[in-house]
């Protein structure tokens, strides 16, 4: 099955993504050339969870190249309630799509459905895991707001703990040079060590502080998430803290004039309304972003279909079972585990990249 | 945001239905002219509440005229679920959509839809407000069958106290000239005080009657309606009045050879099923009405892009909430309350309507 | 209202038939010739029950012939949750669309259908009824592989008490000559005694065995179905049993090595997933087969727009209620009973084929 993927934002190169950028720049400035690009060409959007924006933009993309789409929005509409796997799911349905993007409750079940679809793979989320859509989304429009992805200074506000949108922008943007982070959060929600010293490896310049305001002047963007009530044990806690992450009218004064503030959505109330307006409130235009990008995926996966897919295991002989409760490996009929090194050289999960037990 | 709407009925005016009746006959007497008019644009369906035929219906007309269809079907699968304000979502799904038809259970749900997209906006039903696309149905029914809408006497029959099909279209129909009404109901279901005060303040002609056998042979247009046991706190009462209203054979000889019966659907068993084939039941003909006259709906929407939009409330300088719980003004974050004056003075919501508390 | 259905496999005479497997070759054969057939048309799957893979393969099926699909994928977002009959949905549904494929809980639900739309309707599952596409794709399957519809041994395995697609093939092969028949079963799910008598009455040959390997060597067609736990009123039985019926590697060595294996989809655990790079495996070109011969069925249903529609009952002076609680007799408003004669003379449903009372 000669076809790429897009499991992991790393599955594109830096070159491969600066081609993407290019791809999709071209679309929007011509899109009269794109609109018969996928002529009786079908995408299946397989949301086992429901997610509106993240179905609608890859849907409205396939259809401003001039596709068409099937799919569900709902796992109780889907065979999955029946008790089939995830793969016999993905060998049925690329019988009838062309291309496919699944969005899925467990952690690795994108890649699960890369193996085992005839078509190229989308992964509209898998879990907590990876959202690489979203982040290919957040780089494109950093790109277009400043043409480049290096020498910024990019604070992150709110849940840094457990918001993979985050995680996966960090992860992503350290491919960049000079680029400096400022981590915007209460001591509850803090971004995890582990991905604190990979920051701290890559030499990147890392601050955190607890003060948005006193953060804002210095940054070049400011990524904005909810923080949840939930995630608290003491919730006074919650309700001294919460003012200090709103951004308003009065904070965004002391930003500088090129700054933009972005934000996955949907926000609830970090993000005042009264500020709607401002020219740097850039998180419509960030869902603009996210259905360009995603005519340029589209486009660029179905005509590499007859590339060598992404090897994204390692012929490792072990035994174990991965760590992760919500990874498929624990909930797939007849999945085999795949493993493969970190950095560091622990054994990892291939498909949730947690670790593996007594190993 | 330069664009038009249709929030409510009375955003048309008489002559723009006019020029609408127009080009709905000419959209079905020539088909093959309008195939391609919506081709590379989209309409999405947001429906936060399922209803299948004023669905499909649109869908239907936005795909006859060559365009494409995206959207949800029921809140649960909307980011609603996520704590997102109806504002935030319709600034979203503007980046993807080139016109929205909005249902939504709260009233004035379609106004806020309106006045934050930037693309036009139908209000396929909020709550028990409004449904103008059904009204506008029933208006094209009548013109086709009888080729005017003035002149004409019409029979409202069932539960006319909670029919928000029959309010609206009375509201509509004093619009023109020579209209009469008779109000078949049980004591129980009779006309509210304010609608029939409205009647009499245009000078339309007005009967109120309880038996329908009665009230038929003068009649142009029967439009019928279910009568839902629900409603009443003697059930006994129900079960006595209930025949009454329900359309037969035998009643169906009491009625004039040219007039016509309407219906909002769903039926339940309020029109027998025995009265299917006589030409003058009309219920199916009006679906039919309903598609071919969103499609000039649509079409008049996209090609109206660069009006000014309609102003729906006054500058005002008030206080006080709107009286009605079911209000969007009462569940919407961050929205201000919009006012207008009624004809006879008192103080409104813009939103929904209704009145205003201590005003 | 002239038009063709497919309520039943028994629509289609063996010409019929034989016109369509030609057509489906054809189409697949020359799919750009076929691209554009239903441009401007469209299907209504309306699924009152969730069933994704069929759902999907009539929708892949009409955008391949360049055709528009709309519709519904759960009863809960139809019209049916507020007391619509069958009859009037269809009545409504046809003005929208071109075509309809109807998926329903009920047995004989199918026929309501059919005989109130003014489109043709395809039957896609009524209960424990009917699921002719199924049976298509399990002829068309077979032809596909062998040439031919005669001359072949085919095995059922697995559940076949129940097991609806079972019991239509069967009826379906009983058509062609020369068809032997094995059937694989435990006594808990042996074939019913009615269905046997037709294979008898047929004249083909037939054989009964509880075990899988020593059939195995003998089939040209190897059926599997799955064994559902619930049907065993004592467990241990269906302990002792399950591994029997579930096909390995090592079973696998026993058959012709021209064999195939197919299956209704989806699979639980009755094939194990180390049989599936086996070339005898056929389900996933099963699937396959099902798109193909669908978008033969709904280029023909459309082009026989000016035919008779097929009578499914006779002028029976009889009274009498249907037996089955499942047949939609008993659930429509205002749906006169219809009858027809078994073979051996006894008075049956004409909607869902079973007897009736008292008689």
């Amino acid at each position: 099955m000669y076809k790429r993927d897009l499991v992991s934002i790393t599955d594109y190169s830096l070159d491969e993504l600066e081609a993407l950028w290019t791809l999709a720049d071209d679309i929007e400035n011509h899109p009269r050339r794109y609109k018969s690009s996928c002529n009786n060409l079908k995408l299946a959007t397989l949301f086992y969870e429901p997610s509106t924006r993240t179905r609608l933009s890859h849907e409205s993309a396939m259809i401003e190249l001039g596709g068409n789409v099937i799919g569900f929005s709902d796992a109780k509409a889907s065979s999955a309630s029946k008790g089939e796997t995830v793969a016999d799911t993905m060998k049925v349905m690329s019988c009838f799509a062309d291309i496919i993007a699944i969005r899925h409750n467990l952690e690795g079940a994108a890649m699960v459905a890369a193996e085992n679809s005839r078509v190229p793979v989308i992964n509209a989320g898998d879990g907590g895991h990876s959202h690489p859509t979203q982040t290919l989304t957040d780089l494109y429009t950093i790109r277009k707001n400043f043409g480049r992805l290096d020498n910024l200074r990019i604070g992150f506000c709110g849940d840094l703990k457990y918001g993979r949108t985050v995680h996966s922008l960090i992860e992503a943007m350290l491919r960049y040079e000079n680029v400096s982070f400022v981590m915007i959060a209460p001591d509850e929600l803090k971004l995890p060590k582990g991905l604190k010293n990979n920051i701290i490896d890559a030499g990147a310049e890392f601050v955190e502080t607890a003060c948005l305001e006193d953060a804002l002047p210095e940054l070049d963007i400011l990524y904005m998430t909810r923080i949840q009530r939930e995630r608290f044990s003491d919730l006074s806690v919650y309700d001294r803290l919460a003012g200090t992450y709103i951004l308003d009218k009065e904070k965004m004064q002391k930003a500088k004039e090129k700054m933009i503030v972005m934000h996955p959505l949907p926000r609830v109330d970090e993000i005042s309304t009264d500020v709607d307006d401002d020219p740097r409130i850039q998180f419509f235009e960030q869902v603009m972003c996210g259905k360009i990008i995603r005519r340029a995926l589209i486009l660029d996966l179905i005509e590499r279909g007859s590339e060598e897919p992404i090897r994204r295991w390692e012929d490792i002989d072990a035994e174990g079972e991965c760590t992760n409760p919500k990874c498929i490996t624990h909930h797939e009929r007849g999945l085999k585990p795949k493993y493969k090194r970190s950095s560091n050289g622990s054994l990892l999960c291939a498909y949730c990249d947690c670790k593996i037990k007594n190993e």
